[in-house]
């Protein structure tokens, strides 16, 4: 049945398509305002046709176990999900008690950005932390590490960290070795929020393996999107002893897919070759090209050391508007004049050169 | 751009999926072990490409409201969502208080199918009914619609139906008129959980609207995975003055989808021509070419009127264990024998002619 | 310290008291419109003046659990509680995961007149089951007790009924032994809601534990409020291996009083001697006097067995209503003229005479 | 019935309790350490005897009304609940929507002394501020003021102060009015935590009114328990417009009492003299005779002005841990060496002299 010939747009489509949006303009507002990887976007049609049974039961969920061992180790285990809030309430659920609360940055994703959503579906305690960059230590988490035993506290089950960061900075693997050991000897698991987890390991040039469960995390979230998936994020277990009924938690937290091989095969595309380390190599790069390129004009100013696929600079806020106005992107702090600059997958050279000669354009102005 | 070329699965990929699972194999377990219809995987390459505004702030999403009112009216609003009990507690969290609960029937998918995910998510009671077919009527209604005054009581708020029902069976649309109006004398809103709206639609022979913002429906979840989509759903808002802050309410309920274009573009290409006429037209008459099937076979008794594209059965469990070697399928009361038998928009003749052809012989053996 | 002399109201107070509600009157509403017993109230004198720990760490609660053991056996432990309702959600939530799922009679309180807490503070789900007479059996249990391993389903981890029940019936000791190891069998542990437990008791002659720890309920929510106190309630951890974190569990539920010592020693006043047992045998027995003076009145017909404190019974809807003008009492079901009748620890033998009188009239007019 | 002299304790109970708890200890430790005013144990008396309708429909809670408007004006209306934890958590989901969030201070017992109830039982998100003496400003408050519009956070709809605060200091009424405009103007309500407002009206010495509603305070957590009661507080809602369903929220929060003449009773002992305001005073009185000894010890430094009943202050640890044997209070930072010593209503001028003395030993041994 299915006919291949048939997933091609044909030209009436195409030109549908140009009128709706103009698919050779990027911005660098973030790396999901970017579209699916073309190899993607082939696994889906690999994975369509015939019946699979739905809600994991399918031959590509059953597979994808095998491609995330070979990453992660053999306990690892992925429960695919649909985004990246789910993928956190699904992982932070699995280790706490609905006594518990989890210790994070109070610049946390978890934190600032799904709406509250660990507290009202989980009904979690998130205990924040301020810091510099974005990273926790084991002096931070100290800060509200304390009183399991008294029961007026939400009781700190879990400490949870970004890699990277909300802050576009890294962990090195030693550093969160120190963390999950730190955490372990006082009965609390680590969860690591991978969003972006790719970008960090092409920028540390090792696997991801190598700041994760080599490191002491416990469960994960494991980020696709960001990354050239259409839609798609996992749940990876790496202590298997620190969870139960993930399925069962999953369904509840209405992050079960039906059609769960098109996640898995996503899955697939991305990890069993190396798609995911292609790609975030290649909006490191881009990132890399573009802070080189900022630096290099008067009055903008890095905010931060450039690790990834995130660029924060400081530039008047005059010059910001107008140049929102030829390329998204966004504010991160507008009264500081602070703003983000992401490259994904699909930035090019000529769209960085491009942002780069509008930049100095605009600071001329 | 993406080259739509690099969309169709080379020689080697098509091999690979064989290896995996036979794109030639259905059966007639659900629905949604169907994969996704051509023209929706198409629209996705046609989606793709350039950047788009992540979390709905898209082109897609834009014209996807003009294709819902085309369907629902001029004051119909989407709310593109992942999954079907994600537009369900989305939905019935919008039309309730704190305090507020849902009466439906006591085979409806929210109480027996969801893990519990409108009381855990939602904090919602459900207020459950004995019925005969899965429908509800007033009398039944009224059973639980009483003492909105008295706090010891979750205060009834909301009715929730399913078109058609997770027995298969349907309501007219003069039926769905007098409870809603039954519901709304009450101060009560209605739900109609549509998972296969367009079923029920092609089975009537009236447009979606006839049974729902024509009868008074105020809030809808719009099915779309199981007519052929890759993944997601929507709720739909018939009745904005029953609702607030929809964005909020979905993106708390961990609903937002990032890449949202890819949600819209399916349903564009759903419910801007005829494919979800054209996909339930067909499930429902392979159902029915089953069901001619199944009367002519000694010993197997068809347990409903076969309305839309689910047909129940009752015949010898050695039988149906025999049968599911050869088919996947599911029992629906084992203890009585009881099977249900789905229907999808890729189901052949060839199938049904063959499952006839299997049964029997199990029969006959 | 605090003077007893002062702790009795001068004839000042005396007299606003009665002008503010008289204190020579009393109805057959609910035994919880009883005010509270003499010796549990000079009990709360007795445990005033000076300092105690707050939360629970004072000499009057440490004791109790002495009290609560010589009922219970020593591996009991209580823990005191504000209201039912609250003793109920934290007991069940100490049963249950986040999945859980808890199988009760569509007539328990926890069902129908608690406004929803269970789902809305514990994101518990109920599976509730019709029944005759309030009473679950292995049979109604079966209903509900099945698909552990599925995880669309809620996952059934408990059985909670009642003793009494809402209806005023009674288990067995041998009833409730069976359900319990039926219940376990299953996995499954067992809740008991023992608001009127005393007059459960009295009724059957028993001493508590022979239809609670000996018979295997887990966990029990002890009613005091009903039986003479003037506010308190326990949740009684009976299998300390179903629990975890009892005390955080309460804190995070709001049911921690902070000067818990005058809710601990009302309990035990109450346990410590006869006064529980006299209480409810007085209850009952009013409530006896009371169904034999009604069975003599043609056209009143009792509707259930007068087992304890309750006397439900069906009379013309009008002579309901005037009786009501002289006596408060509730319609049960005011559609078929159902009403309860309940006595209380306080109610004299001149109340129901001068009832009984009342109802006489009411029928001859 | 209710025979006043039955309330009076006997000789062997006098006895009994002198066994269990010396009534002539008291400490320093918290002024829920304390036991029941004499004036409120009697007034449980006199509501006593004779029948009253339950859960809130009594003669007490009725003419509780009337108390309530003589001090917070003829709009206001009270909702007895059970304890503190309870009253602002009712008090917060009165306020807020599904997707609100509560701005308050790090050190507001709701984020750190209520085991996350607030997040588990309302889903509440709570967005914290530092402060440097636990009292918000309208610049604090912009710190998490923002993004109403944003569905990626969760919506600022309250804000929380508490008075007196966790840290003993006081607003003045006009700056709770500045507070309270600064939130208005932004769409949000403010909810004062008023565990302790007694004290701070007595520090103050302006009626409670002057900073509550006359300020511009919308809803109220009335605090009773510290200020002499046995046990009880209440909700009191100042404005009216900005809640819906109180009874409902209280009753799902499991805060409704059956028996409520008995909460209500002790607070018409409480606030319709002026009982409240001596506890207050004499409590404050206490704390300052503490101060102004401690001011003299060398070596002991205090923290803060001592504006209420509670004195912080830092001395050597091994000093606080001998002293610590001899009179019952709590470290505040263990690590800092910091105390914090209450006075309740009823600490005595000896009591204060011999802790006053008693510190002097120890610092001199």
């Amino acid at each position: 049945m299915a006919d291949a010939q048939a997933l091609t747009p044909n030209a009436a489509q195409e030109t549908e398509a140009k009128r709706r949006h103009d698919p050779d303009v990027r911005g660098f507002a973030s790396d999901n305002y970017a579209g699916t990887h073309p190899e993607i976007l082939a696994a889906l049609a690999v994975a369509n046709g015939g019946h699979q049974s739905a809600y994991g039961a399918d031959a590509y969920t059953e597979h994808l176990q095998d491609v995330i061992r070979s990453h992660f180790g053999r306990r690892a285990e992925a429960f695919p999900v649909f985004n990246g809030t789910g993928a956190n309430v699904v992982a932070l659920q699995a280790l706490t008690d609905r006594w518990g609360a989890v210790i994070c940055a109070d610049s946390a994703h978890i934190h600032v950005d799904e709406c509250g959503a660990p507290e009202r579906v989980g009904g979690l305690k998130l205990l924040t932390v301020p810091t510099e960059d974005g990273k926790l230590t084991p002096e931070l988490i100290d800060r509200e590490a304390f009183g399991w035993d008294d029961e007026h506290r939400a009781m700190p089950q879990v400490v949870s960290i970004a890699q990277n960061t909300e802050l576009g900075t890294l962990y090195t693997a030693e550093e969160i070795r120190v963390l999950c050991e730190h955490a372990h000897e006082r009965g609390m698991r680590v969860h690591l929020d991978g969003a972006r987890i790719a970008n960090a390991a092409a920028a540390l040039d090792v696997p991801m393996r190598a700041f994760t469960n080599a490191a002491g995390v416990d469960i994960l979230s494991l980020g696709g999107t960001k990354n050239g998936m259409l839609f798609g994020e996992a749940v990876v277990v790496l202590e298997p002893d620190a969870v139960r009924h993930m399925k069962h938690l999953r369904k509840l937290s209405m992050q079960l897919a039906s059609k769960m091989r098109f996640i898995s095969v996503q899955w697939e595309a991305l990890l069993s070759g190396d798609l995911w380390l292609r790609n975030a190599r290649h909006s490191n790069a881009m990132a890399r090209r573009l802070a080189e390129g900022v630096a290099s004009v008067d009055g903008v100013e890095l905010l931060h050391p450039v690790q990834a696929n995130a660029v924060f600079a400081r530039l008047p806020h005059d010059v910001s508007e107008r140049l929102q106005k030829r390329y998204r992107f966004y504010f991160w702090d507008e009264a500081a004049g602070d703003v983000r600059w992401m490259c994904s997958f699909d930035t090019t050279e000529q769209d960085v050169d491009g942002f780069l000669a509008a930049l100095r354009e605009e600071m001329n102005r």
